[in-house]
């Protein structure tokens, strides 16, 4: 029992955003699966997917600081510098982070602990609208 | 063929554990798959799963000590500090490690590299149990 | 629709590595998937794979710049040093990056991001040659 589309995400600004509303929003094929898995994998090298918690918007926040501690602008030894101060350290954070997350599906919907929610980590200062690919596979009730 | 099953791991102590014979045990499943995938899922945002050696019991010491210089306790941009200091690394870790590992079955085993373990990484002082969803999916003999 | 393969990688140096047009040319039956998945694992805990961008050799030169200075040879608090300084590095970047990429699959191909592509990320000094299973699983035309 296979499912596949493609979602537009909204153009956000940089930094970390909640999206596991939206998915499932735009998912209601989900309830036909008894159990199974979702991977959710976006189409971009300068954005990236995780799953963090999704209650205090101060988290979020922290990740943005942290990253751009862990992975700077404008780095000495950086090449690839003709799109920009943030555009190399967008590729790294996207790389540390991840191009996709892989969820269960159990009993119609994602299975994931109760703080945990789907990141939209956008590292590009002024990036469009982003696409991923969700792919779900299970069997039914 | 699809089989899942929330697992209770044992409350460990902060640091990188191996969990690979623990995970196999609870798993007899396994054996009915000739080819297949293992989804692992932890269901938390201060521990994470991954990857890694699994023979000498250093590397895991050296994890633990290079992941709290990476991600420091007490950076000063931190915001999100109610939950004490070991709370927003244990976050950023997780995230940098990953929330799941997939892991390929073959021949009704895990097809992993000799020198390979599954690691639990407990990123906080004082965790309880944490509880992983694993889904198996493949064919049989 | 399983299907499954170990591939020998070629010995690279040590560094990032585009790997898309190699894997796609021993994978023959990603033609057959409508819609699918690809799961690509390495069997090592000194090498990993990611998906980044595959159009300017800069950008992987960047990469492991940034590597090396985010996880630094002979940092003060290793203790697994006996394999040589660039070994516990490169496990620690293996975990960082990943062990596994899940790539979907759309009407016979990988369904990756016009920039995207897959790297071997090689992180000892001197390395042979590294070997990944592939699983592919999906629904044919």
């Amino acid at each position: 029992m296979w499912f596949q589309k493609e979602i537009r995400l909204p153009a956000v600004k940089r930094g970390f955003h909640l999206i596991t509303d939206l998915l499932t929003a735009q998912l209601p094929e989900l309830e036909n699966y008894k159990v199974g898995l979702a991977h959710i994998f976006i189409k971009h090298t300068s954005a990236s997917l995780c799953i963090n918690e999704d209650a205090d918007p101060t988290v979020r926040q922290d990740f943005e600081s942290h990253f751009n501690h862990m992975v700077p602008e404008n780095a000495p030894y950086y090449r690839h510098t003709l799109e920009g101060p943030d555009d190399m350290p967008a590729h790294l954070k996207a790389a540390l982070l991840g191009s996709s997350v892989t969820v269960p599906i159990s009993d119609g919907e994602f299975n994931m602990g109760t703080w945990q929610g789907v990141y939209l980590c956008e590292h590009r200062n002024h990036a469009s609208k982003r696409t991923v690919v969700v792919t779900l596979q299970g069997e039914g009730f």
